[in-house]
């Protein structure tokens, strides 16, 4: 193994110190890259296993680039960890995902290497074609290449394909560099999928295929004659050899493939190749998520999925932490489960209570729980791969045929078929329910990944019913409320742990009636009013309240964003002279607006009222417990403002943040 | 021509009258049908190139299918028109697009043969796949056949390719029909168009093709020796023999293709083979848009354009209507321009003042003004095609370089890029502008084209600008305003014709203060809030309330949505007993309940308030002004809601619609 001080890579500052290297000496910076990756990664946490196949493509890339003038884009930015070490942040590695450390994805403030941002799948490709026509644009087509570095998985996602038709269609010089593990988180899936491993699993016809391609070249004209004599199996062969090529080709790319994502010294050929093209190229390479780490390259899939992202202090010298149980110690108290386990034991009741039930994700089986439907009920089960738009239409038409579809879906991923939610559900009326994890700041993943908008976005559509449990017993009723109730149906909840409150067995699962909050405690003066992880806030508010200033204040589950409980808020307004909605949301349009407009529709009084909930810009990483400090969606800071608001007149400002 | 009364049509009561017919007599029914439109849509108006070329098709799938247990999925339903007049509703087609006519597209509670809604593109393929894993799922895979019927320019959508990739992936036996005319409203655009066309140009080579594979199946095996001995030249011809089967076979569909889509005897011996196959098939057919009707069908491209749909009355015994100018009236006042066109040519002015300006439209060429900027500034024009998310991705791309991207895209079909919005532009803050024509209630195309949602799914996005101008004047200079102010700037206006006013000259606009409204007029006891369209109705109401009540009440644009002029909205609510909201949008989260957000959160002391605006609930299609009366977005409404609210007491409900 290599001392610290012997590395190459302490050398490189800036990409461009790769430039003056010997083939050799770049492939021993890749390993260093991916040493550091593994020993940084295994201590801090974060994601790795699709870094570790990306170590020689990104030297390779950086080696003959010159970044930022040329450019690189990474789609979702975690396998982007090899382009920061190399791009002057190799020291501060150890402070990514982490508060005030290195973002997790590529961020455009953070480095002027970093030139897009991305969180969520598919959109480098549309970048680089509006890059590469802005600098045509701009008089200067020769301004920089421009090159998007993008994963097999993330070539389901539709808005790839767009781009790749309107990149082949104009003709714009870009160079797609497709990382093919198979893999994005889990195994990936779909036709295109397996057109790709296909191809990449037999490295040893596409040798043949080089090789063939170089005599073919070197031949006379005029066989064509000769063809009408040749049979099927002919065709067979044909499409062995160039149909991957020509599915790019039909749409005006060159392709160029498979090429050993691992071997420098190919990838350099090929890139070169590529870059001087002067025409769209995709140049296909073969990685394996997790090289160079055994457990994850030699774990089969399960190791590459496990290895994904590492968890902290997960690694030791370079290989999987061995935990010692302590036996001195008292067995510690049963951590409350996390509501995505919740979610998915609770769907597989579900589905056994009634087999029209069916659970879908978008390439987020384990991040969703739908790993636990998968496993017991695999018929009930369907992944459609990135491709959160068709998660939804296919949802639609298994509505029509009367089965009761689940789109477990994160919140911020949701975003993607909001059209088909609007145009394709709400407004055809279908029984279909969005289960939405992640809803609220999700912590470390940060500004791509929190689910802020949700609220929002789904509350002004028609026939929609949108709740949120303030614990995970609430999330089995409200499962069994939206399936049992039909017409579309939002449910939000959080990352993480739940609450950790007694479980319903199956039989006592029933539904809440749609529209009606519950009233937890009564008390008086202020009515702290919650939906969802709010709810959990409000009563560590009214705690405080209770114990700092004896006061007693009312706190309600509203338990439903759309409908309302009006009748509740209208006697709520009625009882108490201060009214706060409390939420795990942007406050433009969100829960508290909702309580509002439901009162003044009715033309009730309203009295003051206080909205909590998240501030009208992006919040950044870190862990959530930070985050919620950061933006005051803490119990202490809804105390303190409800003691400003009472303790204060009028004309102060209330606002969120 | 045929007589009416001698019409096989008149015995078609429902798509199992064709069982018995011969090909001949299909083929007239064929012709029958495409009369009967010609006739009836030249009368009344509506869509027309499309339904003409899909009469053959249309026939010959109801001729083999036992429709609604077998289920046809038009892909945007304006090529649906033949089907409607076979499943029923022959003689009600005089009513559609009509206020409580037939719907405009394919509407699921209109008939039972109407399997899903839809006006916007690309969903028909992903819900096939639901319907048929649905049948599979309820244990009766054999419960009908699904067939989607798309375009080739539907197919540049994202999800569509998202759909085939899962449907390839499952081996779901569906049948795709590709209606391939090359044309979607406009030509269209983008490398697979291009690859579409190649294979559709060239019927020599496809009959070929279908010769050649059948004397291939009967030659004997063994001859893949040869291959070696073979050259490029092959490559090439194999590439046009094979390689649009390929595209498809490759993501595991079986291609059959290219069809006459007008000789139904090949129609229907091609999706008799493709509807018994039990496995994913595309049945690729030629169809000529507009065939049967000359100035269409021999027009070339600008007559394809140009009749996609029909004026009413535009079409008199088959041909177009002649109209002769009548030299005895006065000459008509000057209709004032439509937004479209006033936008159109304010970009083309944007663009020579600021040679960083680009416009992009999704297939929207003159829907959105853009065939103005193509003709005059065309280095400065993107067609993206279908293609609303890459549209926004590629506006990104442009802005990172520097470029000044207007996105114009219909408030609705924005929808499809909310994602893209969120997590590209807004989290980026990068400068791109939405121009959102289309914005409220569009008209005859009803439900799935009303732009209800744009300012509710808008407003809760950070670094978001949002304005609406109250007239074409006002237009011009927010369009300038947001080329200047940067960040991402959303622009809403309605469809039709503008307000009237002078517009200035390019020397006289000039940027609006941003967040800055305009009081028009001063009165007192009420304030009517007026955000773009709202504007024109609140001075309407204004009127009425001097005029009947003799109250002079205060008139205010408020230009921007966000930020809002939180001073200007401060003084109403100090001056005034009574503040109201317009605007053309839904009411959960929209520009009323920004105006009261504000104002809470300064502590300001809200009078009550009054929100005119959209229902909660899809409206129906049909003239504006009766979709306006109906949802009482009218100066009248909102006069007589003014007095009930000053003439009630509180108490009184004041619910939107």
């Amino acid at each position: 193994m290599t001392e610290p001080h012997e590395r190459l890579l302490d050398r490189i500052d800036r990409p461009q110190d790769l430039h003056g290297l010997s083939d050799e000496e770049l492939q021993r910076v890749a390993q260093e890259v991916r040493e550091h990756i593994i020993d940084t990664v295994g201590e801090i946490g974060g994601h790795f296993g699709a870094n570790l196949g990306m170590c020689e493509v990104t030297v390779a890339l950086h080696s003959l680039l010159d970044s930022p003038k040329d450019k690189i884009l990474w789609d979702v930015g975690h396998q982007a960890y090899p382009h920061k070490i190399l791009t002057g942040r190799r020291d501060e590695l150890s402070t990514i995902r982490q508060y005030e450390g290195l973002a997790p994805f590529c961020a455009i403030h953070e480095s002027e290497h970093d030139i897009m941002g991305a969180g969520h799948a598919s959109t480098s490709i549309g970048y680089a074609v509006g890059l590469k026509e802005g600098m045509k644009l701009a008089g200067d087509v020769d301004a920089g290449k421009v090159v998007a570095v993008i994963g097999d998985g993330a070539m389901t996602g539709g808005v790839a394909f767009e781009a790749i038709s309107q990149a082949g269609g104009l003709g714009t010089p870009i160079v797609v560099v497709l990382n093919d593990n198979g893999m994005s988180i889990a195994p990936n899936v779909g036709a295109l999928s397996r057109y790709f491993n296909r191809v990449r699993l037999n490295p040893k016809l596409w040798h043949a295929r080089e090789g063939m391609e170089e005599r073919l070249t070197t031949l006379p004209g005029g066989i064509g004659a000769a063809f009408d004599r040749l049979g099927p199996q002919l065709k067979e062969s044909i499409k062995s050899f160039w149909a991957p090529g020509l599915f790019w080709e039909e749409l005006d790319w060159a392709y160029m493939g498979v090429i050993d994502g691992h071997d420098i010294r190919a990838l350099r050929r090929a890139l070169s190749a590529a870059l001087t093209a002067g025409r769209p190229v995709v140049v296909h390479t073969a990685t394996v998520k997790g090289k160079g780490f055994t457990p994850a390259e030699e774990g089969g899939l399960e190791g590459m999925e496990k290895w994904h992202a590492a968890k902290p202090k997960s690694i030791t010298n370079r290989a999987p932490t061995v935990t010692v149980p302590s036996s001195t110690s008292t067995p510690a108290t049963p951590a409350p489960p996390q509501y995505t386990k919740v979610f998915g034991d609770a769907l597989v009741e579900e589905v056994r209570r009634d087999r029209r039930v069916v659970g879908i994700t978008a390439a987020m089986n384990s991040g969703t729980g739908l790993n636990i439907l998968q496993k017991a009920e695999p018929e009930h089960y369907f992944d459609v791969g990135i491709a959160e738009q068709q998660a939804v239409l296919f949802a639609s038409g298994l509505a029509l045929e009367g089965a009761k579809p689940v789109c477990a879906i994160y919140s911020t991923f949701l975003q993607r078929a909001y059209d088909q939610i609007v145009h394709d559900v709400c407004l055809q009326e279908l029984d279909v329910v969005f289960a939405m994890d992640r809803a609220g700041l999700v912590g470390d993943d940060g500004p791509t990944h929190h689910g802020a908008f949700d609220i929002a976005y789904l509350r002004s559509l028609p026939n929609m019913t949108l709740a949120a449990p303030r614990d995970e017993a609430m999330l089995k009723h409200l499962l069994r409320t939206a399936l049992t109730v039909g017409g579309p149906f939002g449910l939000r909840y959080p990352r993480g742990e739940a609450v950790g409150v007694p479980l319903p067995v199956a039989d006592a699962v029933s539904p809440v009636p749609v529209g009606k909050g519950e009233v937890l405690r009564e008390g008086s003066r202020v009515a702290l009013i919650g939906y969802g992880s709010g709810v959990g806030k409000a009563l560590e508010a009214a705690d405080l309240l209770a114990e700092q200033d004896d006061l007693d204040v009312t706190v309600v589950d509203a338990r439903f964003a759309k409908p309302l409980d009006v009748e509740l808020m209208s006697t709520l307004a009625g009882d108490h002279e201060l009214l706060v909605t409390v939420e795990e949301g942007v406050l433009a349009g969100g829960f508290g607006s909702a309580v509002w407009e439901a009162l003044n529709d009715r033309g009730v009084a309203v009295p003051r009222m206080l909205r909590v909930g998240l501030p009208d810009r992006y919040v950044t990483h870190g862990k959530p417990a930070l985050l919620h400090a950061e933006v005051g969606f803490t119990g202490r800071d809804i105390a303190r403002r409800v003691e400003a608001a009472l303790f204060a007149g009028r004309g102060e400002v209330l606002s969120e943040a």
